[in-house]
């Protein structure tokens, strides 16, 4: 009997930009497994980030390896597939996505070049691409905040209250000032999330590139109340030299094709042209559409820092949260609010930890396994410390960069797996800061799904989110999610699904175990929570002045009743 | 021709007990130096102290280690004297002084004998020595503080107006309560420091023992002012069984012979019969005598915790200064108010950071060595850290056990040595702390004398105290000051001196290197004690509520600004 003849299998790619490399994956539309991968570590700089050893602040990237990175990583990653699965073939991929770090802009010139691959820019930093986590412009943060509070048009109440010295205008800002000759060159600021996705295409020109509606409403205070951009008044308060920025495209989101591969670039990946090519978005928005991102679900990337993303109907308007990063319509999905939170340290704190403090019979290669091991032998709240996780500053709901790290409760013998608990601790409690923040402006939050390198590896620091959230919390079951999601508006751009939620529903879900409270823990959780909302708002809040003489004393009441337990 | 016939050498034995062993010196008398020499560590427990895994607050030690380390300590003392010096003759030794740790006291029979040294309790940690440390009894220390604090006598203001978990009576109390089969056997409580001097004079019985005025008026609320101890009412309200644990005995100073080295234990010793025994005091108060205090001098011993101590002249009477340990006439010196204070913790939050995090460059055997290095390349201020020096509590000016360790400035870019420096500065900023609260209340402190294996070892820390409290930080010539100064009380007790300062003339100096307040320096840092004395008061005084949002603000421009310099 002759075998029936089935459909055959669809494929599309994601390409996700992260802070030290590119990820290109190419995934079945069946189900959104991965069929080929493949990474390129950015080759300039240190780990792929241009430092200045005067500046622990500044942190620049460079476009070539963007451009190289998208060549490489996408042709090695078909390559795989071919390899790995005889279903694929490269003329049933239906599209391409694309996400990226950001706020990363970078300067190009009236062509559409970044002013970085000139001769004459080449070492110069400023003319880099400013990565996300680049911190020098915290002085016009500010002073963006404090024009912009004035405005009748209150531009930040859409992201939070308060401007980031990581956002768009903030580092134009800084350029303007203290790198002028780059501020004059550039004809235009293009976000890495646009960048990718307009070389690809050929829509490179300033006017023509496509222009993200995550990367323009989240961080380039774009919002169709007042119009699109900040108005040229506006930027004219800031800087003669930055109404001429505005641009006039209107952003786009990321399930809409932008446009289809070129043939030069196509045949360099060993690609078919005229591929549908998805508008790009943020990793950690590409990443809640690869974790299944609906209304009541928050997502989080759990990286170096974290990324929170949830969304909620359009049609029943939501009030403007201060402190989270952004709410911005169709942001992540369409019809949907997107709201943007996130926490400026994580797995960065806990490689802090390891890296300087963890003594000899940790410091080995698996140290975070070692310390985690002896960390989840502990009971919440018997090593008596509490920790703020602020040691790269606070970025929800404090908006702060000028803040930093704090332990308290130790005594002469505390242990280094007991501090380690206490980090991750910190985090959980920044983690459930901000799920307050927004239940209390009526965003609800019913469960958690993380994503991420920590959430694949540590089901410690899981159990802790669980207790601390008082939440369930969900894993993805795809590792990489981000480029899933990237993947999913390519196919959705190539018009394989209908809906991005079409596609999300056969792509994408959660690992089988899930992280429940533990009812005890919780309930010492919450106790530990109070004390640290008085820090956070005591160290935090400038209107804040509370009674402290309480803090140690409590820590080591609940330590000595935890020990005794 | 025949040479002169000159003064036979004469030589008077110190012998020290401290928290983990003790030691004996014999000193020659015309100079204070230092002729034989002996430790001997308590073979009991963890080195030295018994302790419990599940109560951290636990330190007791066997009382048989402390009659086996006088006979052994000095024999071993005499023999190395005798081996050192053609000079030295046993026959020559003038006196014995003795000093310890202290408040240690131990429950004893009716005959004087240590309870732990009958079968029946030898296992009973309660029926051994509380040492010092032991800090089991915070809340009869809190219930002595609030009773005390209501008495018409107002018993704690000759000791800083807070009862520490640390001093006799909350250990008896606690003892009363918790192990009340050992209370009933002890027919009293004696301190370790009456302890020896008794057993070695053969003054054992509760009614004839020494009562040190050293431990009596600082840790047991003697004072004439109120004819002595605490009234039988007073002790009855903490519990019945108190008031029959006052002794009639007239405590002494430290420079007046107590009685004649028993010889059956001169036998055993080496030595003959019938010398003179001085009094106990206080290791700290007898530090201060080796290091030469007299009024303007504060006498520092820095080791795992810091005693301080000052004299002032009786004919100028000084207010009761709240926070200070003790006020105690004739305490150290006849004809002076001896006045103690100190901190918790020292080396032992330097001790507790090495042994716990300090990363593998650095942990070896000589971490602190290196630390210390990498430490003296740091400017102050440019770490962006500060710490309270709480891990063991606060003894002053505080008195609360019940307080622990903070940091904060930390980013994810912080390392050990600039840790390790920011706990050096935060004792230093105790130190300042007690200084300045001597100083409100007409105490001036003109110098600081340094001792202790710390003050030994230590150049940064002494130029860090130096910066920090902007004042002299000189350093004892002799490095075993403790034993010194029990051996000068022994010169005296023996009669070779009329006065202790007499003695002190003679036997006591500082080194020629003396550590001078660097003028920038000591202005970064008049700047960070302010920040200190916010967290200090905010986290440590209870009727302190101060706002704390510039804190992180004002590390952060420190640190930019010491780092730009």
């Amino acid at each position: 009997m002759a075998s029936q003849p089935s459909q055959p299998s669809r494929f599309s790619i994601g390409v996700d930009y992260g802070t030290n490399s590119v990820r290109a994956v190419v995934v079945d539309l069946a189900d959104g497994s991965l069929i080929g991968e493949s990474v390129y570590p950015y080759p300039t700089g240190d780990a792929g980030i241009i430092v200045d050893p005067r500046d622990p602040n500044l942190a620049r990237q460079n476009p070539a390896d963007y451009i190289q990175g998208f060549l490489t990583s996408v042709k090695r990653a078909v390559a795989a597939a071919k390899k790995a699965s005889d279903s694929f073939s490269p003329d049933n991929v239906v599209g391409i996505g694309i996400d990226s770090t950001g706020s990363t802009p970078i300067p190009v010139d009236a062509d559409g070049t970044a002013l970085a691959l000139h001769e004459e820019f080449r070492d110069d930093p400023a003319a880099h691409a400013w990565l996300w986590k680049d911190h020098t412009s915290t002085a016009e943060a500010e002073e963006i905040t404090r024009l912009a509070t004035e405005a009748p048009e209150q531009y930040l109440r859409k992201c939070g209250g308060i401007y980031s010295s990581e956002w768009y205008w903030a580092k134009i800002l800084h350029c303007t000032r203290t790198a002028p000759r780059v501020a004059q060159a550039a004809a235009s600021w293009v976000e890495l999330v646009d960048f990718i996705p307009g070389y690809i295409t050929g829509r490179v020109r300033p006017e023509d590139v496509p222009r993200s509606i995550c990367a323009a409403g989240h961080k380039a205070l774009y919002h169709e109340e007042w119009g699109g951009l900040p108005s040229a008044d506006f930027l004219q308060k800031l800087h003669a030299d930055l109404p001429r920025l505005r641009y006039s495209q209107r952003p786009q989101a990321a399930n809409c094709a932008v446009g289809r591969l070129l043939p030069s670039i196509a045949k360099s990946v060993g690609l078919p042209s005229g591929i549908a090519v998805a508008g790009g978005a943020f990793d950690c928005h590409m990443g809640a559409i690869g974790c299944g991102v609906k209304p009541g679900v928050l997502v989080k990337a759990i990286g170096t820092s974290t990324c929170d993303i949830m969304v909620s109907p359009l049609d029943a308007p939501i009030a403007d949260v201060p402190g989270v990063c952004g709410i911005v319509p169709e942001s992540v999905l369409p019809g949907m609010y997107g709201i943007e939170a996130g926490q400026s340290g994580v797995g960065d704190i806990f490689n802090w930890f390891v890296r300087n403090l963890a003594p000899p019979q940790f410091a080995t290669r698996n140290a975070h396994e070692l310390l985690t091991q002896e960390a989840a032998r502990l009971t919440p709240g018997a090593s008596g410390l509490l920790a703020l996780d602020w040691n790269n500053g606070n970025r929800c709901v404090l908006v702060d960069q000028e803040l930093s790290g704090l332990l308290v409760g130790q005594t002469i013998h505390t242990t280094a797996p007991e501090i380690y608990r206490a980090l991750i601790e910190a985090t959980a409690f920044g983690a459930l800061t901000i799920i307050n923040r927004l239940e209390e402006y009526q965003v609800s939050v019913r469960e958690v799904v993380c994503c991420g390198g920590i959430a694949e590896k540590s089901d410690l620091l899981l159990q802790i989110y669980a207790d601390v959230c008082n939440r369930p919390i969900k894993v993805s079951r795809n590792p990489q999610t981000c480029a899933l999601g990237a993947a999913i508006c390519g196919a959705v751009a190539g018009g394989a699904y209908r809906t991005v939620p079409a596609a999300q529903k056969r792509m994408t879900g959660v690992k089988d175990k899930v992280y429940r409270p533990r009812k005890e823990a919780a309930r010492t959780y919450a106790e530990l929570f109070e004390l640290y909302k008085k820090l956070h708002d005591s160290f935090g809040n400038t209107s804040q002045t509370l009674p402290l003489h309480d803090v140690m004393k409590r820590l080591i009441a609940i330590r000595k009743r935890t020990r005794a337990e």
